[in-house]
């Protein structure tokens, strides 16, 4: 959010003529919702449609069409009971984590990690157990990870893809973690925002492995829905009635007009995945240019669109390196310090999210600055 | 939310041609939003507005027109930057409770009171406390009740107009009790989401009164838009960094489409005011036949759409009672227990805010209803 706000006001005072700040420091698409979504929502609302509060877990008709959803993508049969329509992501992870965890439980996660996880792990008194994530694994945990830890935590966290890393967890390994978890009594929370926006690895939902594992997803990233703060879980029955009751108190239910946009927008395939043939484009331009100017570490981008790069052969402080790169390259970008508190420093995270033509000016900018700029240290 | 899906189940199993559920149980306006805020929305949509994310507390020109309002309505004068619009008053709740307490600590409120209020506590691990309230004090606490308490509880909920017995503070109470708090070191949580829907006593704000209260306020009530998810908090300063940070990770933002609806509803006063006018109307027409019918003791309605009625002298279970009132006279209402567990079985709550021709039927309906019935007990 600093980084944003700092992107923002250097915008703000740039000189007239002067070239845009290159905004690759975002995570929600450049892209508005798609057109047939929008449509849909203005014509409920120009007929007068009264749009009240809808059943807490959402209008039958989406959940059936998510049940559809998992049907189709993943194989994967989900009774429609077990679907529940949030207020985004963002509103789902407290619904999952007061309904599947108590005061003083642990929840593991790999770092680097979406910060948020921890951020409300805490604020409602549950513990975050970070596991140290590297290259070797593709910033994801493994299954002997898991076997390591005593006592075993409450519960864990994964993102397949993931945040910042945009690497993924291949379906069996995400299989051998879902069936550890339910053999070892830890509460799978999988976060499979990202599903949609991948480049070639096969996506997989813990759905299909887990009877127990809470799936949360969101339909601000592949069907670029952010501000409509609309996502859903599939939740194991356990927790259905927990999560139901939870959700009345505390959200009602999710947006109406945002339940009619997405169930429309599940018709708008051929607008988003052009949108994400955008994405794979900018992601091959950068990792095609990123390693000859010195970004030679970049994580396996297998999905969302981040590029995670190791930057230590160019800095061991990536707030300044990163401040200096928007102050002098006009492009901003996070330092991974937001993602992973103590290794962060020489890490940060490229999104590739922006407008494809801006994109393209990145390498260039990015190599006249590294060669104007004084040797790392 | 069971006795909706009662009246629910019991609408969809009526032989045709039989005479429609009355529906005095629901908590939402029988009316959508004002027109010019849904063809504001439908504009923005059309136009193809991207609908991103907004800033955490909201776009600028929702919360400046708030600022606005605050002038207008109340001549209390509120910076801009202690507005934070937030999804609905129900996700405001959590919000404010993290950030003004501690797991553990003790929240007074007034029974009856709102179910979320004690449910979204104790899921956070505090612990509400209940002030038994009676028609002597119209319902709603004292100073005298709250000097009482030892020890202090940490926070202290009012609701003026209040759910469920839509009474209200009067201006110089609810200023005794802001003060009282503030002195005390307690803090007081506000709910003004009636404000707007009262019928001639003046309302207040506790913004006027305390730097230390946090006001909470919807645009479903007043503004009939339950189901866009928005609301709105007025925040001491010192509360302002943290709930923003709680926003931020685990709202993001309130939906945006909404907050453009939200906006453009404050310049449909006229709609608003009809549909005020015609809660005004129902309220009259039930308070002069309901004392005739046997419903004598009913709590002072100052405002909201509710009348909470003592039917000690109709039944001991109200549960029961309500469940043949609708399946024998086929009007749909809330048992007392829902809002107040230990004394609520003496109690029931009708709601008006349906239909003024439907909420017509509803005296005769009664009247041949309790003729028809048993001797209470």
């Amino acid at each position: 959010m600093d980084v944003i706000a700092a992107a923002n006001a250097r915008a703000a005072a740039l000189p007239p003529g002067a070239p845009a700040i290159l905004r690759m420091e975002v995570g929600q698409p450049g892209t508005g919702a798609p057109r047939g979504a929008a449509e849909a929502a203005a014509r409920a609302l120009l007929a007068g449609e009264p749009m009240g509060y809808t059943e807490a877990f959402g209008r039958r008709s989406l959940r059936e069409r998510l049940v559809l959803h998992y049907a189709q993508r993943y194989g994967c049969p989900v009774a429609p009971g077990r679907i529940a329509v949030t207020v985004g992501a963002s509103g789902a992870f407290p619904l999952a984590f007061l309904a599947a965890f108590d005061p003083g439980d642990t929840v593991a996660m790999a770092a680097p990690y979406y910060p948020p996880y921890a951020n409300i792990l805490t604020a409602l008194g549950m513990r975050p157990q970070v596991l140290p994530c590297d290259a070797y694994t593709r910033f994801q945990p493994t299954v002997a990870m898991l076997e390591r830890l005593d006592p075993r935590p409450a519960g864990l966290i994964v993102a397949s893809p993931c945040n910042p890393a945009g690497t993924m967890l291949r379906p069996e390994e995400l299989r051998a973690i879902a069936l550890w978890c339910h053999q070892n009594g830890v509460r799978l929370i999988s976060d499979e925002i990202y599903h949609g926006l991948s480049y070639g690895m096969e996506e997989a939902t813990a759905a299909a492995f887990s009877e127990s594992a809470v799936v949360v997803n969101s339909f601000s990233k592949y069907f670029s829905m952010t501000g409509w703060r609309i996502g859903w879980m599939v939740l194991p029955e356990d927790l259905v009635r927990p999560v139901e009751c939870l959700a009345q108190n505390m959200f009602i239910s999710a947006p109406h007009v945002s339940q009619v946009a997405a169930e429309a927008a599940f018709d708008c395939t051929a607008e988003l995945d052009a949108n994400r043939d955008a994405y794979a484009r900018n992601r091959a331009a950068l990792l095609g240019a990123l390693p000859t100017l010195g970004f030679r570490r970049i994580a396996e981008a297998d999905g969302a669109f981040y590029l995670w790069c190791d930057v230590s052969n160019l800095t061991n402080d990536s707030v300044t390196f990163c401040a200096e790169m928007l102050a002098q390259a006009g492009i901003a970008a996070t330092p991974g310090v937001d993602f992973d508190p103590d290794r962060g420093h020489s890490f940060l995270r490229f999104s590739y999210c922006g407008p494809e033509a801006a994109l393209r000016e990145a390498p260039d900018r990015l190599a006249r600055w590294l060669a104007d700029r004084a040797p790392a240290g």
